[in-house]
């Protein structure tokens, strides 16, 4: 089985020093890698400069991508040519689109205006107290993979900060409709430490609780990829 | 002698998953270090998380920090018990205030009152197509210095992209006078390559040149710590 998995988190430059980045250290990512690696799987791993990885493998592939768009040209393909996707990347959904002085938006009448600009400087001035980043959304990386392969079999990730149980279960069920995944691992960032990492990983009919990111791995191989 | 070196490049965040990063990989902090361990100096390393550093060294310690108002807390202590400070990290000068949906910021009537709210969501929602990100200018670490410790020999950085030489020499000179710097390293991105890196250290009556990591950190050395 191919097996395509997407790990760390994405960065949108505002400028050639600057950029927004999505905090992830691809250790989940990781740990899944492993657990498929040590199963017999072959795994193309997409991953960030910055996240951990796992050690070179007969069976493994490393690409390298840094923000969105760079995702999507990159993702497309491998989709095409893969049996199951293990998204677990931690990816921008807004993207810089023009900063500014805050005097110069506040004296604007029409707001919209700054939407349409670019920034020319290749870094952006630093001398006025206050600034305004106008940022636009991504596009929806997840909801694009079953429109690239139909049959792929997909696993979204969805990381909620603080939130009861219910509610990570609702909003992992409604991702399941959205993007016509298969399972989501839905997680809480207030429930992730060094030691522990608690998810569930959740299907239109079932749902799986565990305790680790080993867990979390194991669990997915059981039910996604041995019984597929 | 005791000697302080920074490296690497701050990140202040948005919420409890985004972040606004200075790109900075920490080679030029860690290249200096190592040649002043090499000269028999002592050096303390105050860097971030995501960068390259030195191997563990009797005379090294290294100090962790991510955000400004975390440096400035950690080298005040720091400045006062040091002979020494290069400055090589980029520091961000903007911090992020308030995030909110771009409709809310067009119907505003005073833009102001956004300045002083702040978000209370852990994790700021991503249903809109555009948002706004007001941010405030940082405080100036590096004019903090002599404050500190006037005694102190103080380097700084300036990095600028793609500039001419005067306006390079002219901008290092400014903030020679502005920080109250002993010498300041100007380079300009547009030079930096994985093998070069072009630089000029400018001190109120001299320039110096070097072409690689290895070269900036002799200069230093040299002109810096041995004479001094």
């Amino acid at each position: 089985m191919r097996i395509l998995v997407t790990s760390g988190g994405t960065s949108e430059k505002i400028d050639n020093v600057r950029s927004i980045t999505n905090h992830a250290t691809g250790t989940l990512g990781k740990v899944i890698t492993e657990e498929l690696l040590s199963k017999g799987e072959s795994v193309t791993l997409v991953t960030t400069k910055s996240s951990v990885r796992p050690s070179s493998h007969s069976h493994l592939s490393i690409v390298e991508i840094n923000d969105v768009a760079n995702l999507i040209e990159t993702l497309e393909p491998l989709v095409k040519t893969h049996d199951v996707l293990i998204h677990s990347m931690a990816v921008s959904d807004y993207t810089p689109v023009f900063m500014t002085d805050f005097e110069k938006v506040k004296n604007a009448e029409q707001l919209e205006l700054f939407l349409e600009q670019k920034n020319t400087e290749t870094k952006i001035s630093s001398d006025s107290d206050y600034q305004v980043l106008f940022l636009k959304k991504t596009p929806k990386v997840i909801s694009l993979v079953k429109q690239w392969n139909p049959s792929i079999r997909l696993i979204g990730f969805k990381l909620l900060v603080d939130v009861s149980k219910d509610e990570l279960i609702e909003t992992a069920k409604k991702s399941l409709v959205t993007n016509q995944a298969d399972y989501i691992l839905a997680n809480d960032l207030s429930e992730i430490t060094s030691l522990t990492h608690h998810a569930y990983l959740v299907s239109e009919t079932e749902i799986y609780e565990a305790d680790t990111k080993k867990e979390i791995s194991q669990l997915i191989y059981e039910r996604v990829i041995k019984n597929a």
